[in-house]
């Protein structure tokens, strides 16, 4: 089964949808299998991390941003904005695609992890993801 | 049905085979599924990035190199000489797997996505892929 | 078939656990068809990498430990140790999934590939992951 879901967001930083994707994998009716899920847009990308404490969400962001800031000289491709190519940078140094076993009915993630949208522009929208199940 | 493919090189940067992938997914025949790419080199990494304008893949290439530079004092292994450490460090920076869900028949790619193979050493040569389809 | 397997560690670096993920394949029976790790922790990453020359892995370690050091004044989440926030930011810009296609019943790395489990914190422990494999 493939299913298109939305994420929304409302600017630069990390946006859980673990249940969105539990969701398809519940539909499907998998016992155990596998659950891929790819985020369709080169200027966001996906994260399994820590869904304890927001601070290390914070981290990252800022980290992130001070790693791959904007206005650097050495971009060329500028038309579409100063957040344009960090955002692709970004997503080329984070993951696109993320392939998860389904365990029991349920998604094989550890304790404390969630599965995140990252968004790096600064305008939110409307994120398109698709999400397959298996058995 | 696992496929092997080449996709030759001819020095640094991006080298797009959306369509090589695509024909894989056809050969199987799945209508709704899922594909999976595995570049079987420890010095070229995988990328889903903009396939529109050619001046983000310069400035992909371009701060890459520029954040992993050759011949930084840290590295040791050096005997396959000043671009196989930074090819290594590259790779772990990026994706060497990517999983791709099958809608329609087709690649579930969002409408400015293409798959890319990144050489990271000066000379190129034939890369080595695998590709998975499956309903 | 899913099983969950242990990788012990005992400090940062990288581990090879090539071994146990071919073992998950042989017990599956698969042909042909398609093995997915999952590593359930956010302080430790996946990394298909070089298995000839150790250096390489020294040099992988030294250089991402130099990209995200530790103490670094823009961290806030510090509560569990001076190595919880670069844990974050190096699992972040590696891998947490990786997705193999099998073939001839192994698994389809290239020559000089193996698996790895990177472990980011200074105190080792066991490391659960996932290994799902299917025809």
């Amino acid at each position: 089964m493939v299913k298109h879901i939305i994420v929304r967001t409302s600017g630069q930083g990390l946006y859980e949808f673990t249940s969105k994707v539990e969701a398809v994998v519940r539909a499907a009716g998998c016992a155990e299998g596998l659950c891929t899920v790819l985020v369709q847009h080169t200027s966001a990308s996906l994260l399994i991390q820590e869904n304890a404490d927001p601070s290390a969400r914070r981290d990252l962001e800022a980290w992130l941003t001070r790693l791959v800031p904007e206005n650097d000289p050495i971009y060329t491709h500028t038309d579409e904005g100063s957040d344009d190519m960090p955002s692709h940078l970004k997503a080329a140094l984070t993951a696109t695609t993320l392939s998860i076993p389904v365990v029991e009915g349920r998604l094989g993630l550890g304790t404390w992890q969630g599965i995140y949208l990252w968004e790096h522009r600064h305008r939110g929208s409307d994120r398109k993801c698709l999400v397959h199940a298996t058995e």
